[in-house]
C-alpha cells in the first residue's frame, strides 16, 4: 500500500455521448461543471468502451477485462461466479469499494449456489453486486408489463418517491418517468411525450436523488474509500422534469449524421439495426427534435448536479485528495447513421466521454489538457489499483493504467482498441437466422482504421476515420483494402491469444516457481548423478535407506 | 437423465505414447488386454491432448475446455475456482465421479479464501480435488530434496508401503523407484539404473496398488458411477520391478526418429528445447537402450493390471453396463526429434492413445474398429455426459461428443484441432530471455498440415505430415508456403475468437430471453404507442395512476 489518502469518486452516466459536453465541443450544450472538471485533470479523446451496451460494458469496467474474458456478454448474463471485480482489487489495498447506483449486475446464482454461497453472507452479498459494498442499489429501469417488473428487486428509488408522496404502485413510471398531457399519463416510453416536463418535482427526480446519496455516503465515509456513483440518466426513457424539460428545442438539434451511401449494400448486421423499431424511430425528424432536447436536458440536469458532488467537495475540503472520473458506458446513436440506441462500432456508440482528474501533484503538469492516445474503459480499474498504492496484477487486469497519462509520464500507447458486441438475444439475431453463439462482433479499431468482424459468415466493415470521419463509407464493400483489412485481422488474431485466464499465477509468481522443483528431489534429467550439485544428490541417494545398508555392510550382513 | 445405468471407467496413464502399444503397431510390445478393449470398442487413431504436459492436459479433459480458456497452463498452477468440472456435470445427472489415482490438480487456495471454502466441506473438498470425490489422491511424484516434498500431501501409496514394511521415510523413492546395485540404492531418477529391477514386490508397485484400489472401489460402488483410475505409470522414474525389469532389451529399442535436418536452423523453442539437460541425456544411445526397455517394462505391467480390472468387470458382470476409456495426458519423446520427455507438438508428445468401449447396442457396428477422424481429449467429458443421459452443456464444455462416432452414426468431423502449451516457468523461457507473458505456444493441425505458433516474436513451425510423416522438414524455415500458414493461422484466428467464457447462459436460455424484457415493460421503440399490442399497452399507461386521474375526472375535479 502506498502512502497516500487518495479516494475515488468514480462517477458514470448511462448512454452519455462523447461529444454532447461543451468540453468537448458542443455548440449548444453547455455544461460548465464537466468543463471544469476537465480543466482541473485530463480529458481523454480516445476512450472506448469494450461493449456498447450496458451489461457487457460494465462488467468490462468493474473486471478490468473484456467480455470475452469475463463472459457477461449481455444485459442480464450473470458475471460467473469467481470473476474478480474493482471491490476485490481495491479492498485488498485498504480501499473501500462502494456503489451508489446502478451496475446492471446479475449475479451467478447458480454459481453460488454450486459452491454454497449465502447471498446472506458479506461473501455472497459481493458476489452478488458485482464485488461492491451497497450505499444504495437502483439500476434505474422499473418497468413493469404482464410478466411483472423488469427488475426483480426493490427499487429504492420507487420506495423514496412513495415517502414523499408519490402515490403510484410504480411511481419511477408515473412520475419520474412521465407527464401529464389532457389529464392522461403521457409516458415517457414514447418519444412523442419527450417534451413533456416529468410530473415530478425537480429535487425527486432521479439524477438529485442519486446525488444527495452520494453526498449522504461521503459525509460519513471513513478511511480510504471508491465511490461509484452510478447514474441511469441521460439513458431513455427520454423525459425530464422543469426547468430542464424546455431549455433545448429543434434549434438546437444537429442535423442527423447519416449518408444515403450507408443504405447500398449495407453490411447485413448493419443493415439489420437500421430496420429496428428504435432505429426506425430515430429515422423520423419529429422524433428527433422531441428526444434530443430531452437528452441535452437529462445532460444539463447531470452536470448541475455534478456541480453539487463537486461543490460539496471542495467545502468539505476533500477536492485535494479525491481523484474524480467521470465516463460513459457506451453512447447512443440518436439518428445518426439512420439508427437509435448504441449497440455497433461507429464513434457515436462506442467512443465514451472520460475525463479524470488527479489531485496528486505528479498530475500538476496536465491539468487542463486533453490525450489523444487510445484508451479502454478497461485501463480505469488498473488505474485505481495504483491510485490504491497497488501494483496492478496484469495477469487478471486487462486494461492498463492511465497514471503514465495523468502524470504525464506515457512512453507507450496501445496500437488498437477492442470493443465486442453479442447480439445474441435480440431481433436482429432472430432476423439473420444466427445461432446464439454466432451473433458476435468484434471491433478493431487502430486510431485510424475501423474494423468490425462479424462472425457467422458476413464479410468485415471497415472504415477509415482520417478520409471519412463521419464513418459513412464502409471500404469493405469493394475488395481494395485487403491490406488494411488483413492487417487489423492480424491485430485481432493477436487479441485472440491474449492471456486472459492465467488469473491464479501472477509473472513474478511464475519467475519465483522456476527451478523450484528441482530443490524438491524432481530430477528427470540425470544420466548418471553428476549433473546435480551436492545438495541435491540426497534426493535421489535415499538417505534413510542408504544408511540402513551402510549399517549392514559394516555390520558384515 | 437417461434410463440407462451406464457406468464409466475412465482410465488414464501418464506419459504413455500413442505408438507403444501392439493395437497400434508396435512391433515388439505385446499388450493384449489394450487389444482386448480395442477389440471390444474403437480406437481413435488421431487422439490429440490439449496441452502436452500433465497438469495443463488434465484439466483441459476434466473440464472439457482449452488450456487458454480453465487457465491452469502448467503443472502446478491452480484451477481457478469455479471452473466446472468432470465431477460438477456428471453429479448433476445423478452419476458419481470419483477419483482413485492422480489428478496433477493444485485447488485455487485464494480463490476458496476469498469466496470464505473452507476444503473440509463437501463443496471445498471436491473444489480442491477438481470436483471428484476421493477414493484415493496420489499424485506419484513423491520427489524430496532439500526443499522438502515436491507434492505437499501425504502419500497414500507410501502409507501402503511403510504398512507392508519398506522402512524408510519415503519408501516411494527407495524402494519402488529404485534398485539396488553393489549394495547402494540405484536411484530410479538415474537413467543409468533404468535396467535395475525396482526394490519391491511386484505386487506392491505402483500400478497393482492402485488397480487394487480400483476393484476394491468397484467392488462396493453403488449407483450410477464414474471412477477415473488415473496411473502414474509409465511416467518417470523409468524403473521397473522383476519381472518386468528384464522382458525387453536392447534389441528392442527402435532407432530414434531425428534426422540431422532437425538440427540446421532449428526454429529458436525447439533449439531450446533440444539443448536441454533431458533431450541431451536422450540423444545418447545408451541412455535410450536403459530407458525404453523399462518404458516397455512399465507398460507391459500397466497392460497386465488393466487385464486384472477387465477380469474383475467380467467377473462381475458389470462389462455389460461398463464404458471403458483409455487414454493418456501426453506421449514421451524418448529421444525421437533429439528430445526427451513431451512438451513440444511432433506427434510422439501431442498424440496419445484412446480407446473406448462402449457396451450399448447402439455400438454393436463400431466394435473392434479405428476411427481416424480428428479428436481431442475435451471430447470425452461431452461423451460422459451423453453416456450420462444428459445433453452437452456447449456454452461450457468445448469438445464434442464422440458418441456419433462410437455408435457409427458421425457426419461431421472437426477442421482442425488445438494444443497449447505455456513453458513460462522453464528454463528454456529464460534461455530466450521471455517474460512469462510471452513463453506460450500453440499448435494447429488440421490432419495434414501442422502449425505451431509461437508468441513472443519468433517464425512459426510447419510440417506436412503426408510427405513427411515423420515431421523432419520445418517447411517454415524458407518463405515457401505461405498459403498454408495462412491458413491454418486463419484457423487460429478463428479458434482465439470462440465463445469460451458465456458460461452462465446456454444457448437455449438465450433464445427463451427474447422478447422478454418488453413483457416486462422495457419499451425504447415507441414513438406514441401504437407499436405495440393492448396487452403491452398498460405498461406505459401507468394504470393506478390512470385510474386516480379518471376518477378525478369523472369527479369533475
Amino acid at each position: 500500500m502506498g502512502g497516500t489518502a487518495l479516494n475515488i469518486l468514480f462517477v458514470m452516466y448511462d448512454q452519455l455521448r462523447f461529444d454532447y459536453l461543451s468540453c468537448a465541443g458542443h455548440p449548444h450544450l453547455h455544461t460548465p461543471n464537466f468543463d471544469r472538471v476537465a480543466a482541473m485533470g485530463v480529458r481523454f479523446t480516445n476512450a472506448y468502451v469494450q461493449s456498447p451496451i450496458c451489461g457487457a460494458s460494465r462488467m468490462s469496467t468493474y473486471t478490468g477485462r473484456y467480455a470475452s474474458s469475463h463472459g457477461a456478454q449481455w444485459n442480464g448474463f450473470p458475471l460467473r461466479i469467481g470473476e474478480m471485480t474493482m471491490g476485490d482489487h481495491l479492498r485488498k489495498l485498504g480501499m473501500e469499494c462502494w456503489l451508489i447506483g446502478k451496475t446492471h449486475m446479475k449475479a451467478d446464482k447458480e454459481g453460488m449456489s454450486r459452491l454454497g454461497l449465502s447471498p446472506d453472507s458479506v461473501i455472497g452479498a459481493r458476489q452478488e453486486e458485482c464485488g461492491f459494498d451497497v450505499w444504495v442499489r437502483d439500476d434505474g429501469l422499473w418497468g413493469q408489463g404482464p410478466d411483472g417488473f423488469y427488475d426483480e428487486k426493490r427499487s429504492p428509488y420507487n420506495e423514496y418517491l412513495k415517502s414523499k408522496g408519490y402515490e403510484s404502485p410504480n411511481p419511477w413510471a408515473d412520475f419520474a418517468n412521465a407527464g401529464i398531457s389532457d389529464n392522461q399519463i403521457a409516458s415517457g416510453w414514447m418519444f412523442d411525450n419527450a417534451d413533456k416536463a416529468a410530473n415530478i418535482r425537480e429535487e425527486d427526480s432521479e439524477t438529485p436523488w442519486l446525488t444527495s446519496q452520494a453526498i449522504a455516503f461521503m459525509e460519513q465515509a471513513k478511511g480510504t474509500w471508491c465511490a461509484h456513483v452510478s447514474y441511469i440518466k441521460p439513458h431513455w426513457p427520454y423525459i425530464v422534469p422543469a426547468p430542464y424539460h424546455n431549455m433545448f428545442g429543434k434549434n438546437h438539434v444537429p442535423q442527423a449524421k447519416r449518408h444515403a451511401l450507408e443504405r447500398e449494400g449495407a453490411h447485413p448486421v448493419y443493415a439489420a439495426y437500421m430496420e429496428g423499431k428504435i432505429s426506425e424511430a430515430f429515422q423520423q425528424d419529429p422524433v428527433r427534435e422531441k428526444v434530443i432536447p430531452a437528452y441535452m436536458g437529462l445532460i444539463k440536469q447531470c452536470d448541475d448536479q455534478l456541480g453539487r458532488l463537486l461543490d460539496y467537495l471542495e467545502e468539505s475540503g476533500q477536492l485535494k485528495d479525491t481523484m474524480i472520473v467521470l465516463t460513459s458506458d457506451h453512447g447512443d446513436y440518436l439518428g445518426d447513421h439512420w439508427l437509435g440506441e448504441k449497440d455497433l462500432f461507429h464513434e457515436q456508440s462506442v467512443k465514451v466521454p472520460l475525463i479524470i482528474h488527479d489531485p496528486r501533484d505528479e498530475a500538476q503538469g496536465t491539468r487542463g489538457t486533453t490525450c489523444d492516445a487510445l484508451v479502454e474503459a478497461i485501463d480505469l480499474l488498473p488505474t485505481f489499483v495504483q491510485a490504491a498504492g497497488g501494483n496492478v496484477p496484469d495477469h487478471i487486469l486487462e486494461g492498463r493504467s492511465l497514471e503514465p497519462f495523468l502524470h504525464g509520464k506515457a512512453t507507450q500507447t496501445r496500437e488498437f482498441v477492442i470493443s465486442e458486441f453479442d447480439y445474441s438475444p435480440t431481433p436482429q439475431c432472430v432476423k439473420l437466422e444466427l445461432e446464439p453463439r454466432d451473433a458476435r462482433l468484434f471491433m478493431v479499431f487502430d486510431g485510424r482504421y475501423k474494423l468490425m468482424h462479424a462472425e457467422g459468415g458476413f464479410r468485415p466493415m471497415l472504415f477509415d476515420l482520417v478520409s471519412d470521419p463521419d464513418e459513412f463509407v464502409d471500404l469493405a464493400k469493394d475488395n481494395e483494402h485487403s491490406a488494411e483489412i488483413d492487417r487489423l485481422y492480424g491485430y485481432l488474431a493477436q487479441w485472440g491469444r491474449r492471456l486472459a485466464q492465467r488469473v491464479t499465477k501472477s509473472e513474478d509468481d511464475i519467475k519465483a516457481m522456476r527451478g523450484r522443483s528441482r530443490r524438491k528431489g524432481i530430477l528427470p534429467f540425470l544420466k548418471d548423478g553428476t549433473e546435480v550439485p551436492a545438495e541435491l544428490t540426497e534426493a535421489y541417494r535415499g538417505p534413510a535407506l542408504q544408511n540402513h545398508l551402510d549399517e549392514r555392510k559394516e555390520a558384515g550382513e
